[in-house]
C-alpha cells in the first residue's frame, strides 16, 4: 500500500532533472507536504571484460567531491536500448570497442525519493583500444582481474554503490565467484 | 581534476533536501551552468542477522512507485554515530533488538549528482521481536537465509541498489560467500 498523492507541482525541469514537491497522505492518515522527488534519466552501468580483465575507470564525481574507481556509465538516450546505451557508453569512455553486450539486471539506486533506473550490461570488448581520444570526464581506463577488482571493493578502494552492486552481481551471475 | 565552481545558488533547502544549481567551468573548459546537485543526510543500511538469518523488510517506495524486497535503512541523526543510528533504525523498522553492530563499509549512491553517504553497519539481533508496534511504513519483515537472500538477487527479487550492494559485500567480508 502506497501513499496517496494529494497534489503534485514541478519545481525543476531540464533536459537532465526534473524535481516535483508533493503533498500526500500517508497510509497512518498523516499529513506530507512538499516531499521533494526527483527523476534522472535510466542509465547503463557496463561490466565489461577485455580478455578476461575488467574494465574500470577512474573519474572525479562532483556531487561529493570525490574521485571514484568503478565502471564506466551514462545515460540512455531517447529511443535507444540498454544494451545499444552501453556500447555506445563504453566506447566513449574508454577507446575499446564493445563487440557485444548482454542486459545482466536492472537496479533502483534511492527509490524512496530518486526516479532514474540503473541497467546493468555485460560487454565483451576488443582486446585493445581502437581509439586513444576517450572520454575528458575519465581519469584513468584501467583493466583489472576479477580477484582484484572484488579486493578493493571489500577495502573500500571501490566504493561507488553502483560499481560494488554490479561488480558482485554480474561476478555471481556469470559464476566467477 | 574536478570542476571549478563558478557560481552556487539554493534552490531548495529544507529538513531533508537541498538542491544547489551550480555553473562550472569543465575540465576542458566548456562552461556548464545550471547543474544540479543534491544533498541529502548520511543514512545507514542495516544488514543484520537473527540465529544466522538475515533480517528483510518489505517496503513501498514513492520516488519508483514500487514495492522492494530489502535491508531496514534511515537516516542519521545530528550528532548520532552510524552504528547507534543503525541500531535505533532496526529496532524501529523491525521491532527486533539490536544486540551489537559493526560499521563494515561506506558507500556512495550518485556521486555525480548526490550527496549522501551510505554506512552498512552489520547488526546482532535479538532471537525474537521485542516490540510489535514496528513502523507503519514497513509491509513485512522476513528472515531469510543468506542462499535464499542471494538467489533472490540474482533473480531480481531483491533489486534495490543499496540492497545488491550490502548483501553481496558484507557476505563477502564475514567470510560466508
Amino acid at each position: 500500500m502506497s501513499w496517496k498523492l494529494l497534489n503534485s507541482r514541478t519545481v525543476i525541469d531540464d533536459e537532465w532533472i526534473t524535481v516535483r514537491s508533493n503533498d500526500y497522505l500517508t497510509r497512518d492518515g498523516r499529513s506530507l507536504n512538499g516531499y521533494y522527488l526527483i527523476e534522472r534519466g535510466d542509465f547503463v552501468v557496463i561490466v565489461a571484460e577485455c580478455r578476461g580483465k575488467l574494465v574500470l575507470v577512474r573519474e572525479h564525481r562532483v556531487g561529493t567531491g570525490r574521485q571514484y574507481l568503478g565502471f564506466p556509465a551514462g545515460y540512455i538516450e531517447a529511443g535507444e536500448a540498454p544494451v545499444a546505451a552501453a556500447m555506445r557508453e563504453f566506447q566513449e569512455e574508454t577507446g575499446f570497442q564493445a563487440l557485444s553486450g548482454k542486459l545482466l539486471a536492472e537496479l533502483d539506486p534511492q527509490p524512496a525519493y530518486l526516479k532514474s533506473r540503473a541497467f546493468v550490461v555485460h560487454v565483451q570488448a576488443s582486446d585493445r583500444p581502437i581509439d586513444r581520444s576517450t572520454d575528458d570526464e575519465i581519469d584513468e581506463v584501467l583493466l583489472l582481474d576479477w580477484e582484484t577488482a572484488i579486493d578493493k571493493a571489500r577495502k573500500g578502494e571501490i566504493n561507488e554503490m553502483q560499481a560494488v552492486a554490479a561488480l558482485y552481481l554480474v561476478r555471481d551471475l556469470l559464476g566467477k565467484g
